[in-house]
Protein backbone atom coordinates (compact mmCIF):
# COMPACT_ATOMS: atom_id res chain seq x y z
CA UNK A 1 0.00 0.00 0.00
CA UNK A 2 1.12 3.83 -0.14
CA UNK A 3 2.82 5.10 2.57
CA UNK A 4 0.60 7.04 4.66
CA UNK A 5 0.88 7.01 7.78
CA UNK A 6 -0.87 5.12 10.50
CA UNK A 7 -1.58 8.18 12.49
CA UNK A 8 -1.36 11.94 11.51
CA UNK A 9 -2.08 15.25 13.57
CA UNK A 10 -5.03 16.65 11.88
CA UNK A 11 -6.54 20.37 12.35
CA UNK A 12 -9.61 19.94 14.35
CA UNK A 13 -12.29 19.42 12.18
CA UNK A 14 -15.60 21.44 11.75
CA UNK A 15 -18.58 19.16 12.45
CA UNK A 16 -20.19 16.87 9.34
CA UNK A 17 -22.68 19.05 9.08
CA UNK A 18 -21.03 22.02 8.85
CA UNK A 19 -18.73 20.57 6.10
CA UNK A 20 -21.25 18.92 4.52
CA UNK A 21 -23.05 21.62 3.86
CA UNK A 22 -20.32 23.76 2.67
CA UNK A 23 -19.14 20.79 0.23
CA UNK A 24 -22.40 21.35 -1.58
CA UNK A 25 -21.74 24.94 -1.67
CA UNK A 26 -17.97 25.36 -2.83
CA UNK A 27 -18.13 22.34 -5.28
CA UNK A 28 -21.86 22.57 -5.98
CA UNK A 29 -22.73 19.21 -6.23
CA UNK A 30 -24.71 16.95 -3.91
CA UNK A 31 -23.18 13.21 -5.47
CA UNK A 32 -22.54 11.13 -2.78
CA UNK A 33 -19.81 8.38 -4.47
CA UNK A 34 -20.90 4.95 -2.91
CA UNK A 35 -17.81 2.55 -1.95
CA UNK A 36 -18.74 -0.61 -2.61
CA UNK A 37 -15.77 -2.84 -3.65
CA UNK A 38 -16.79 -5.69 -5.49
CA UNK A 39 -13.84 -7.51 -6.76
CA UNK A 40 -15.08 -9.67 -9.47
CA UNK A 41 -15.92 -6.33 -11.12
CA UNK A 42 -12.49 -4.95 -11.17
CA UNK A 43 -10.50 -4.22 -14.13
CA UNK A 44 -8.45 -7.38 -15.14
CA UNK A 45 -5.17 -5.31 -14.43
CA UNK A 46 -6.18 -5.64 -10.77
CA UNK A 47 -6.88 -9.65 -10.98
CA UNK A 48 -4.55 -10.66 -8.34
CA UNK A 49 -3.16 -8.19 -6.76
CA UNK A 50 -3.15 -8.22 -2.94
CA UNK A 51 -4.43 -4.83 -2.60
CA UNK A 52 -6.73 -4.37 -4.93
CA UNK A 53 -9.67 -3.13 -2.62
CA UNK A 54 -7.82 -0.32 -1.25
CA UNK A 55 -6.40 0.65 -4.90
CA UNK A 56 -8.82 0.55 -7.09
CA UNK A 57 -11.20 2.21 -4.31
CA UNK A 58 -8.08 4.81 -4.09
CA UNK A 59 -8.33 5.74 -8.05
CA UNK A 60 -12.43 5.81 -7.95
CA UNK A 61 -11.90 8.74 -4.93
CA UNK A 62 -9.30 10.61 -6.59
CA UNK A 63 -10.85 10.68 -9.89
CA UNK A 64 -14.34 11.48 -8.40
CA UNK A 65 -13.37 13.63 -5.75
CA UNK A 66 -13.87 16.94 -7.38
CA UNK A 67 -17.56 15.82 -8.05
CA UNK A 68 -18.37 14.50 -4.53
CA UNK A 69 -19.85 16.34 -1.93
CA UNK A 70 -19.40 12.82 0.39
CA UNK A 71 -17.64 9.79 -0.12
CA UNK A 72 -19.72 6.61 1.61
CA UNK A 73 -18.00 3.14 1.76
CA UNK A 74 -20.11 0.03 2.49
CA UNK A 75 -18.53 -1.95 5.07
CA UNK A 76 -20.40 -5.18 4.29
CA UNK A 77 -18.40 -5.09 1.11
CA UNK A 78 -14.62 -4.75 3.09
CA UNK A 79 -15.82 -7.17 5.96
CA UNK A 80 -16.50 -9.94 3.29
CA UNK A 81 -13.15 -9.75 1.90
CA UNK A 82 -11.45 -9.28 5.13
CA UNK A 83 -10.33 -5.70 3.83
CA UNK A 84 -10.72 -3.93 7.63
CA UNK A 85 -7.18 -2.63 6.62
CA UNK A 86 -7.82 -1.51 3.53
CA UNK A 87 -11.14 0.88 4.45
CA UNK A 88 -9.56 2.31 7.53
CA UNK A 89 -6.60 3.33 4.87
CA UNK A 90 -9.15 4.46 2.09
CA UNK A 91 -11.17 6.74 4.62
CA UNK A 92 -7.15 8.18 5.97
CA UNK A 93 -6.45 8.32 2.08
CA UNK A 94 -9.56 10.69 1.50
CA UNK A 95 -9.12 12.28 4.90
CA UNK A 96 -5.61 13.65 4.08
CA UNK A 97 -6.01 14.24 -0.01
CA UNK A 98 -9.50 15.71 -0.42
CA UNK A 99 -10.00 16.53 3.17
CA UNK A 100 -12.93 18.67 2.21
CA UNK A 101 -15.12 15.35 1.20
CA UNK A 102 -16.70 14.25 4.48
CA UNK A 103 -17.08 10.08 4.57
CA UNK A 104 -20.01 8.27 5.68
CA UNK A 105 -19.40 4.66 6.80
CA UNK A 106 -22.50 3.09 5.79
CA UNK A 107 -22.89 0.20 8.07
CA UNK A 108 -26.21 0.58 9.59
CA UNK A 109 -25.60 -0.43 13.20
CA UNK A 110 -28.10 -0.66 15.86
CA UNK A 111 -27.59 -2.59 19.42
CA UNK A 112 -28.16 -1.76 22.54
CA UNK A 113 -26.29 1.33 24.83
CA UNK A 114 -23.24 -0.30 25.83
CA UNK A 115 -22.37 -2.51 22.72
CA UNK A 116 -23.82 0.74 20.43
CA UNK A 117 -20.78 2.08 22.24
CA UNK A 118 -18.57 -0.24 20.69
CA UNK A 119 -19.77 0.59 17.32
CA UNK A 120 -19.47 4.28 18.01
CA UNK A 121 -15.70 3.87 17.94
CA UNK A 122 -15.40 1.14 15.10
CA UNK A 123 -16.98 4.38 13.16
CA UNK A 124 -15.68 7.33 14.96
CA UNK A 125 -12.07 5.80 16.65
CA UNK A 126 -11.05 3.14 14.43
CA UNK A 127 -12.08 4.27 10.83
CA UNK A 128 -11.66 8.06 11.81
CA UNK A 129 -15.40 8.46 9.74
CA UNK A 130 -17.34 11.64 9.79
CA UNK A 131 -20.81 9.85 10.03
CA UNK A 132 -22.33 6.53 9.79
CA UNK A 133 -25.95 5.22 9.01
CA UNK A 134 -28.00 3.35 11.95
CA UNK A 135 -30.93 1.33 12.27
CA UNK A 136 -33.73 2.71 14.32
CA UNK A 137 -35.61 -0.07 15.47
CA UNK A 138 -33.93 -0.99 18.66
CA UNK A 139 -35.20 2.99 19.73
CA UNK A 140 -33.37 6.41 20.72
CA UNK A 141 -31.15 4.74 23.61
CA UNK A 142 -29.64 2.64 20.86
CA UNK A 143 -28.94 5.22 18.12
CA UNK A 144 -27.37 7.79 21.86
CA UNK A 145 -23.77 6.84 21.80
CA UNK A 146 -23.85 7.70 17.88
CA UNK A 147 -25.61 11.08 18.86
CA UNK A 148 -23.80 12.30 21.34
CA UNK A 149 -20.63 12.58 19.09
CA UNK A 150 -22.18 16.41 18.10
CA UNK A 151 -19.60 16.74 15.75
CA UNK A 152 -20.27 13.25 13.47
CA UNK A 153 -23.53 12.69 11.47
CA UNK A 154 -25.80 9.94 12.35
CA UNK A 155 -27.56 8.67 9.16
CA UNK A 156 -31.06 6.95 10.59
CA UNK A 157 -32.68 4.42 8.07
CA UNK A 158 -36.27 5.74 7.33
CA UNK A 159 -37.69 4.91 4.26
CA UNK A 160 -35.14 3.06 2.14
CA UNK A 161 -34.63 2.10 -1.20
CA UNK A 162 -35.35 -1.83 -1.35
CA UNK A 163 -38.12 -3.31 -2.92
CA UNK A 164 -38.79 -4.63 0.39
CA UNK A 165 -38.71 -1.43 2.20
CA UNK A 166 -42.71 -1.65 2.93
CA UNK A 167 -42.85 -4.47 4.96
CA UNK A 168 -42.39 -2.80 8.28
CA UNK A 169 -41.84 0.85 7.17
CA UNK A 170 -45.34 1.00 5.73
CA UNK A 171 -47.68 -0.16 8.72
CA UNK A 172 -50.16 2.31 9.17
CA UNK A 173 -49.75 4.00 13.01
CA UNK A 174 -52.43 6.28 14.09
CA UNK A 175 -53.02 6.42 10.04
CA UNK A 176 -49.84 7.42 9.21
CA UNK A 177 -46.85 4.59 7.90
CA UNK A 178 -44.21 3.95 10.14
CA UNK A 179 -41.20 5.54 8.23
CA UNK A 180 -43.34 9.10 9.02
CA UNK A 181 -43.22 8.15 12.77
CA UNK A 182 -39.09 7.22 12.52
CA UNK A 183 -38.69 11.15 10.44
CA UNK A 184 -40.24 12.80 12.92
CA UNK A 185 -38.80 11.24 15.97
CA UNK A 186 -35.64 11.91 14.67
CA UNK A 187 -36.46 15.70 13.16
CA UNK A 188 -38.16 16.72 16.94
CA UNK A 189 -36.60 14.59 19.66
CA UNK A 190 -33.10 12.72 18.21
CA UNK A 191 -31.86 15.70 16.53
CA UNK A 192 -30.42 17.67 19.91
CA UNK A 193 -27.26 18.79 18.51
CA UNK A 194 -28.33 19.13 15.14
CA UNK A 195 -26.20 16.34 13.71
CA UNK A 196 -29.21 14.10 12.05
CA UNK A 197 -30.08 12.84 8.64
CA UNK A 198 -32.28 10.53 7.35
CA UNK A 199 -31.99 7.49 4.40
CA UNK A 200 -34.74 8.15 2.37
CA UNK A 201 -34.44 6.00 -1.05
CA UNK A 202 -34.48 7.59 -4.64
CA UNK A 203 -36.73 4.75 -5.64
CA UNK A 204 -39.75 6.41 -3.76
CA UNK A 205 -40.14 9.55 -5.06
CA UNK A 206 -43.74 10.60 -2.73
CA UNK A 207 -42.06 9.54 0.02
CA UNK A 208 -39.47 11.53 -0.07
CA UNK A 209 -41.79 14.91 -0.58
CA UNK A 210 -43.59 13.59 2.48
CA UNK A 211 -40.79 13.29 4.34
CA UNK A 212 -39.06 16.33 3.67
CA UNK A 213 -42.74 18.19 4.26
CA UNK A 214 -42.10 16.52 7.92
CA UNK A 215 -38.93 17.43 9.18
CA UNK A 216 -38.18 20.76 6.67
CA UNK A 217 -35.09 22.03 5.65
CA UNK A 218 -32.64 21.43 8.62
CA UNK A 219 -31.95 17.75 8.10
CA UNK A 220 -30.31 16.14 5.09
CA UNK A 221 -31.02 13.62 3.52
CA UNK A 222 -29.17 10.36 1.72
CA UNK A 223 -30.43 9.18 -1.27
CA UNK A 224 -29.23 5.68 -2.36
CA UNK A 225 -31.09 4.11 -5.24
CA UNK A 226 -30.17 6.71 -8.48
CA UNK A 227 -28.35 4.15 -11.05
CA UNK A 228 -28.53 0.32 -10.63
CA UNK A 229 -31.75 0.86 -8.64
CA UNK A 230 -33.36 2.86 -11.05
CA UNK A 231 -34.47 6.00 -9.03
CA UNK A 232 -35.08 8.96 -11.10
CA UNK A 233 -32.94 11.96 -10.71
CA UNK A 234 -35.44 14.79 -11.65
CA UNK A 235 -38.31 13.53 -9.63
CA UNK A 236 -35.69 12.97 -6.17
CA UNK A 237 -34.42 16.63 -6.47
CA UNK A 238 -37.66 18.38 -7.57
CA UNK A 239 -39.48 16.46 -4.32
CA UNK A 240 -36.60 16.41 -1.39
CA UNK A 241 -34.31 19.27 -2.15
CA UNK A 242 -34.63 21.85 0.58
CA UNK A 243 -35.76 26.09 -0.39
CA UNK A 244 -31.90 25.93 -0.73
CA UNK A 245 -32.26 23.84 -3.31
CA UNK A 246 -29.85 21.70 -1.24
CA UNK A 247 -30.24 19.14 1.81
CA UNK A 248 -29.26 15.83 -0.37
CA UNK A 249 -26.30 13.58 -0.63
CA UNK A 250 -27.27 11.17 -3.48
CA UNK A 251 -25.43 7.91 -3.60
CA UNK A 252 -24.73 6.21 -6.61
CA UNK A 253 -22.29 3.20 -6.30
CA UNK A 254 -22.33 0.74 -9.45
CA UNK A 255 -23.36 3.01 -12.23
CA UNK A 256 -20.06 4.96 -10.78
CA UNK A 257 -17.92 2.01 -9.97
CA UNK A 258 -18.41 0.23 -12.74
CA UNK A 259 -18.70 2.55 -15.09
CA UNK A 260 -15.99 1.01 -17.39
CA UNK A 261 -13.84 -2.59 -17.01
CA UNK A 262 -11.26 -1.71 -18.95
CA UNK A 263 -7.69 0.59 -18.17
CA UNK A 264 -9.94 3.76 -17.99
CA UNK A 265 -12.16 2.94 -15.39
CA UNK A 266 -11.33 6.19 -13.46
CA UNK A 267 -11.88 8.49 -16.30
CA UNK A 268 -14.93 6.59 -17.06
CA UNK A 269 -15.73 6.49 -13.24
CA UNK A 270 -15.08 10.46 -13.08
CA UNK A 271 -17.33 11.12 -15.83
CA UNK A 272 -20.59 9.46 -14.44
CA UNK A 273 -19.85 11.17 -11.41
CA UNK A 274 -19.93 14.46 -13.51
CA UNK A 275 -22.99 13.61 -15.55
CA UNK A 276 -25.13 12.87 -12.24
CA UNK A 277 -23.83 16.17 -10.47
CA UNK A 278 -24.65 17.96 -14.17
CA UNK A 279 -27.91 16.15 -14.10
CA UNK A 280 -29.03 16.91 -10.52
CA UNK A 281 -28.23 20.30 -10.72
CA UNK A 282 -30.61 20.56 -13.84
CA UNK A 283 -33.35 20.62 -11.53
CA UNK A 284 -31.91 22.31 -8.59
CA UNK B 1 -2.28 -17.63 19.09
CA UNK B 2 -2.76 -21.65 19.47
CA UNK B 3 -1.50 -23.85 16.45
CA UNK B 4 -5.33 -24.01 15.10
CA UNK B 5 -5.52 -24.78 11.34
CA UNK B 6 -6.70 -22.12 8.96
CA UNK B 7 -9.29 -24.18 7.10
CA UNK B 8 -10.16 -27.77 8.55
CA UNK B 9 -12.28 -30.67 6.80
CA UNK B 10 -15.46 -31.34 8.72
CA UNK B 11 -18.22 -33.70 8.37
CA UNK B 12 -21.43 -32.27 7.07
CA UNK B 13 -23.72 -30.84 9.99
CA UNK B 14 -26.69 -31.20 10.56
CA UNK B 15 -28.54 -27.53 10.68
CA UNK B 16 -28.31 -25.08 13.65
CA UNK B 17 -32.21 -26.05 14.52
CA UNK B 18 -31.21 -29.41 14.92
CA UNK B 19 -27.93 -29.12 16.34
CA UNK B 20 -29.66 -26.53 18.64
CA UNK B 21 -32.74 -28.95 19.87
CA UNK B 22 -29.91 -31.80 20.36
CA UNK B 23 -28.20 -29.92 22.39
CA UNK B 24 -30.98 -28.47 24.85
CA UNK B 25 -31.82 -32.32 25.08
CA UNK B 26 -28.15 -34.04 25.51
CA UNK B 27 -26.73 -31.00 27.94
CA UNK B 28 -30.56 -30.52 29.70
CA UNK B 29 -29.18 -26.75 29.32
CA UNK B 30 -30.80 -23.38 27.87
CA UNK B 31 -27.62 -21.54 28.94
CA UNK B 32 -26.64 -19.23 25.76
CA UNK B 33 -22.70 -17.62 26.40
CA UNK B 34 -22.59 -14.39 25.37
CA UNK B 35 -19.00 -13.38 24.29
CA UNK B 36 -18.85 -9.91 24.62
CA UNK B 37 -15.13 -9.19 25.51
CA UNK B 38 -14.05 -5.68 27.16
CA UNK B 39 -10.23 -5.67 27.89
CA UNK B 40 -10.30 -3.33 30.73
CA UNK B 41 -12.46 -6.35 33.12
CA UNK B 42 -10.10 -8.73 32.23
CA UNK B 43 -8.20 -10.14 34.94
CA UNK B 44 -4.69 -8.92 35.40
CA UNK B 45 -2.68 -11.31 33.29
CA UNK B 46 -4.02 -10.90 30.33
CA UNK B 47 -2.74 -7.03 30.90
CA UNK B 48 -0.34 -6.34 27.70
CA UNK B 49 -0.98 -9.97 26.36
CA UNK B 50 -1.21 -9.22 22.53
CA UNK B 51 -4.24 -12.10 22.00
CA UNK B 52 -5.81 -11.21 25.13
CA UNK B 53 -9.56 -11.45 23.90
CA UNK B 54 -8.89 -14.46 22.23
CA UNK B 55 -7.24 -15.93 24.75
CA UNK B 56 -10.11 -14.49 27.35
CA UNK B 57 -12.74 -16.12 25.79
CA UNK B 58 -10.86 -19.26 24.66
CA UNK B 59 -10.80 -20.10 27.90
CA UNK B 60 -14.44 -18.55 28.83
CA UNK B 61 -15.45 -20.69 26.45
CA UNK B 62 -13.93 -24.29 27.61
CA UNK B 63 -14.62 -23.67 31.20
CA UNK B 64 -18.66 -23.15 30.25
CA UNK B 65 -19.10 -25.24 27.59
CA UNK B 66 -20.87 -28.20 29.52
CA UNK B 67 -23.53 -25.72 30.44
CA UNK B 68 -23.76 -24.51 27.19
CA UNK B 69 -26.58 -24.69 24.42
CA UNK B 70 -25.17 -21.78 22.75
CA UNK B 71 -22.24 -19.24 22.43
CA UNK B 72 -22.83 -16.12 21.04
CA UNK B 73 -19.82 -13.88 20.43
CA UNK B 74 -21.22 -10.22 19.84
CA UNK B 75 -19.41 -8.69 16.80
CA UNK B 76 -19.28 -4.81 17.98
CA UNK B 77 -16.59 -6.01 20.82
CA UNK B 78 -14.08 -7.54 18.30
CA UNK B 79 -14.63 -4.91 15.95
CA UNK B 80 -14.00 -1.89 17.99
CA UNK B 81 -10.35 -3.64 18.94
CA UNK B 82 -9.29 -4.43 15.72
CA UNK B 83 -9.64 -8.25 16.61
CA UNK B 84 -11.30 -10.23 13.88
CA UNK B 85 -8.99 -12.56 13.84
CA UNK B 86 -9.21 -13.54 17.32
CA UNK B 87 -13.25 -13.48 16.83
CA UNK B 88 -12.52 -15.99 13.69
CA UNK B 89 -10.19 -18.33 15.28
CA UNK B 90 -12.48 -18.12 18.35
CA UNK B 91 -15.20 -19.72 16.65
CA UNK B 92 -12.76 -22.00 14.87
CA UNK B 93 -12.14 -23.02 18.44
CA UNK B 94 -15.42 -23.87 19.46
CA UNK B 95 -16.24 -25.43 16.47
CA UNK B 96 -13.25 -28.22 16.69
CA UNK B 97 -13.25 -28.29 20.83
CA UNK B 98 -17.09 -28.18 21.46
CA UNK B 99 -18.64 -29.15 18.21
CA UNK B 100 -22.26 -29.55 20.06
CA UNK B 101 -22.37 -26.20 20.63
CA UNK B 102 -23.63 -23.85 17.85
CA UNK B 103 -22.60 -20.79 17.40
CA UNK B 104 -24.69 -17.24 17.22
CA UNK B 105 -22.77 -14.19 15.51
CA UNK B 106 -24.60 -11.39 17.61
CA UNK B 107 -24.47 -8.58 14.63
CA UNK B 108 -28.16 -7.41 13.48
CA UNK B 109 -27.30 -7.07 10.46
CA UNK B 110 -29.57 -5.51 7.89
CA UNK B 111 -29.55 -4.10 4.47
CA UNK B 112 -30.39 -3.74 0.95
CA UNK B 113 -30.15 -7.64 -0.61
CA UNK B 114 -26.91 -7.53 -2.69
CA UNK B 115 -25.13 -5.79 0.71
CA UNK B 116 -27.05 -8.23 2.75
CA UNK B 117 -25.12 -11.42 0.72
CA UNK B 118 -21.86 -9.68 1.89
CA UNK B 119 -23.49 -9.80 5.14
CA UNK B 120 -24.08 -13.35 4.67
CA UNK B 121 -20.85 -14.29 3.58
CA UNK B 122 -19.23 -11.94 6.27
CA UNK B 123 -20.98 -13.95 8.79
CA UNK B 124 -21.82 -17.45 7.37
CA UNK B 125 -18.36 -18.15 5.22
CA UNK B 126 -15.80 -15.73 7.14
CA UNK B 127 -16.64 -16.55 10.47
CA UNK B 128 -18.41 -20.19 9.80
CA UNK B 129 -20.93 -18.92 12.32
CA UNK B 130 -24.06 -21.20 12.96
CA UNK B 131 -26.65 -18.53 12.99
CA UNK B 132 -26.61 -14.67 12.97
CA UNK B 133 -28.50 -11.85 14.28
CA UNK B 134 -30.61 -9.71 12.10
CA UNK B 135 -32.63 -6.32 12.27
CA UNK B 136 -36.37 -6.60 10.48
CA UNK B 137 -36.81 -2.77 9.30
CA UNK B 138 -35.54 -3.09 6.07
CA UNK B 139 -38.12 -5.87 5.10
CA UNK B 140 -38.39 -9.16 3.97
CA UNK B 141 -35.89 -8.56 1.12
CA UNK B 142 -33.26 -7.34 3.36
CA UNK B 143 -33.08 -10.78 5.25
CA UNK B 144 -33.72 -13.21 2.17
CA UNK B 145 -29.90 -13.82 1.73
CA UNK B 146 -29.54 -14.38 5.64
CA UNK B 147 -33.25 -16.94 5.13
CA UNK B 148 -31.65 -18.72 2.10
CA UNK B 149 -29.28 -20.60 4.44
CA UNK B 150 -31.76 -23.36 5.49
CA UNK B 151 -28.75 -24.85 7.80
CA UNK B 152 -28.14 -21.62 8.97
CA UNK B 153 -30.21 -19.60 11.81
CA UNK B 154 -31.72 -15.90 11.59
CA UNK B 155 -32.64 -14.83 14.95
CA UNK B 156 -34.75 -11.59 14.39
CA UNK B 157 -35.39 -8.58 16.56
CA UNK B 158 -38.58 -8.44 18.07
CA UNK B 159 -39.00 -6.98 21.07
CA UNK B 160 -35.17 -5.98 22.28
CA UNK B 161 -33.87 -6.02 25.87
CA UNK B 162 -33.01 -2.39 26.08
CA UNK B 163 -35.11 0.46 28.17
CA UNK B 164 -35.51 1.79 24.54
CA UNK B 165 -37.43 -0.76 23.02
CA UNK B 166 -40.34 0.51 22.58
CA UNK B 167 -39.81 3.71 20.92
CA UNK B 168 -40.50 1.93 17.76
CA UNK B 169 -41.18 -1.41 18.74
CA UNK B 170 -44.41 -0.61 21.05
CA UNK B 171 -46.42 1.91 18.30
CA UNK B 172 -49.98 0.35 17.62
CA UNK B 173 -50.39 -1.72 14.70
CA UNK B 174 -54.02 -2.12 14.32
CA UNK B 175 -54.49 -2.14 17.52
CA UNK B 176 -51.67 -4.06 18.22
CA UNK B 177 -47.51 -2.79 18.92
CA UNK B 178 -45.15 -3.05 15.85
CA UNK B 179 -43.00 -5.94 17.62
CA UNK B 180 -46.09 -8.54 17.59
CA UNK B 181 -46.28 -7.81 13.76
CA UNK B 182 -42.71 -8.76 13.69
CA UNK B 183 -43.34 -12.04 15.18
CA UNK B 184 -46.04 -12.77 12.76
CA UNK B 185 -44.50 -12.36 9.85
CA UNK B 186 -41.45 -14.12 10.48
CA UNK B 187 -43.21 -17.25 12.10
CA UNK B 188 -45.83 -17.34 8.84
CA UNK B 189 -43.74 -15.47 5.91
CA UNK B 190 -40.03 -15.63 6.85
CA UNK B 191 -39.70 -18.99 8.17
CA UNK B 192 -40.49 -21.25 5.48
CA UNK B 193 -37.30 -22.99 5.80
CA UNK B 194 -37.91 -23.80 9.72
CA UNK B 195 -34.71 -21.59 10.72
CA UNK B 196 -35.75 -18.13 12.07
CA UNK B 197 -35.86 -17.33 15.72
CA UNK B 198 -36.35 -14.27 17.56
CA UNK B 199 -34.65 -11.45 20.16
CA UNK B 200 -37.35 -11.22 22.82
CA UNK B 201 -35.70 -9.45 25.67
CA UNK B 202 -35.56 -10.87 29.35
CA UNK B 203 -36.70 -7.28 30.43
CA UNK B 204 -40.01 -7.71 29.06
CA UNK B 205 -41.74 -10.73 30.31
CA UNK B 206 -45.39 -10.14 29.50
CA UNK B 207 -44.04 -8.99 25.80
CA UNK B 208 -42.34 -12.78 25.86
CA UNK B 209 -45.69 -14.37 26.77
CA UNK B 210 -47.60 -12.78 24.10
CA UNK B 211 -44.50 -13.28 21.42
CA UNK B 212 -44.81 -17.38 22.43
CA UNK B 213 -48.92 -16.88 21.74
CA UNK B 214 -48.71 -15.44 18.64
CA UNK B 215 -45.54 -17.77 16.73
CA UNK B 216 -46.42 -21.10 18.74
CA UNK B 217 -43.60 -23.72 19.91
CA UNK B 218 -41.55 -23.93 17.11
CA UNK B 219 -39.76 -20.81 17.00
CA UNK B 220 -37.04 -20.50 19.50
CA UNK B 221 -36.53 -17.29 21.19
CA UNK B 222 -33.06 -15.50 21.74
CA UNK B 223 -33.28 -13.84 25.26
CA UNK B 224 -30.90 -11.39 26.14
CA UNK B 225 -31.46 -9.26 29.18
CA UNK B 226 -30.45 -11.74 32.32
CA UNK B 227 -27.86 -10.96 34.47
CA UNK B 228 -26.25 -7.42 34.31
CA UNK B 229 -29.50 -5.75 32.61
CA UNK B 230 -32.43 -7.26 35.30
CA UNK B 231 -34.53 -9.69 33.77
CA UNK B 232 -36.15 -12.23 35.94
CA UNK B 233 -35.14 -15.87 34.82
CA UNK B 234 -38.43 -17.20 36.51
CA UNK B 235 -40.65 -15.03 34.52
CA UNK B 236 -39.01 -15.91 31.46
CA UNK B 237 -39.08 -19.53 31.67
CA UNK B 238 -42.90 -19.59 32.70
CA UNK B 239 -43.80 -17.26 29.91
CA UNK B 240 -41.23 -17.92 27.19
CA UNK B 241 -40.75 -21.83 27.16
CA UNK B 242 -42.69 -24.32 24.88
CA UNK B 243 -44.72 -27.00 25.68
CA UNK B 244 -41.55 -29.28 25.60
CA UNK B 245 -40.09 -26.82 28.37
CA UNK B 246 -37.21 -25.39 26.28
CA UNK B 247 -37.50 -23.05 22.99
CA UNK B 248 -35.83 -20.95 24.63
CA UNK B 249 -31.69 -19.39 24.22
CA UNK B 250 -31.05 -17.52 27.65
CA UNK B 251 -28.11 -15.33 26.85
CA UNK B 252 -26.28 -13.98 29.60
CA UNK B 253 -22.73 -12.17 28.79
CA UNK B 254 -21.22 -10.11 31.80
CA UNK B 255 -22.53 -11.88 34.86
CA UNK B 256 -20.53 -14.64 33.23
CA UNK B 257 -17.39 -12.99 31.90
CA UNK B 258 -16.38 -11.02 34.52
CA UNK B 259 -17.69 -13.42 37.67
CA UNK B 260 -14.45 -13.21 38.70
CA UNK B 261 -11.57 -10.84 38.34
CA UNK B 262 -8.88 -12.95 39.77
CA UNK B 263 -7.03 -15.99 38.48
CA UNK B 264 -10.53 -17.55 39.12
CA UNK B 265 -11.94 -16.00 36.25
CA UNK B 266 -12.75 -19.57 34.84
CA UNK B 267 -13.82 -21.15 37.15
CA UNK B 268 -16.09 -18.37 38.25
CA UNK B 269 -17.51 -18.09 34.98
CA UNK B 270 -18.37 -21.80 34.89
CA UNK B 271 -20.19 -21.47 38.28
CA UNK B 272 -21.90 -18.76 36.95
CA UNK B 273 -22.99 -20.52 34.02
CA UNK B 274 -24.06 -23.71 36.04
CA UNK B 275 -26.18 -21.54 38.44
CA UNK B 276 -27.97 -20.08 35.49
CA UNK B 277 -29.00 -23.48 34.08
CA UNK B 278 -29.98 -24.78 37.18
CA UNK B 279 -32.22 -21.78 38.46
CA UNK B 280 -33.60 -22.16 34.43
CA UNK B 281 -34.24 -25.43 34.55
CA UNK B 282 -35.99 -25.07 38.54
CA UNK B 283 -38.88 -23.86 36.62
CA UNK B 284 -38.84 -25.48 33.32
Amino acid sequence: MSPIPSSTTTEPMRSFMDRLRDRWHDADTLVCVGLDPEPAKFPARFAGQPNAIFEFCRDIVDATAPYACAFKPQIAHFAAAEAEEALRMLILHIRLRHPHVPVILDSKRGDIGSTAQHYAREAFERYAADAVTVNPYMGRDSAQPFLDHADKGVVILCRTSNPGAGDLQDLLVDGKPLYQHVAAKVAREWNEHGNCALVVGATWPEQLREVRAIVGDQVPFLVPGVGAQGGDVRAVVSNARNRDGDGLVISSSRAILYASSGDDYAEAAANAARALRDEINLYR
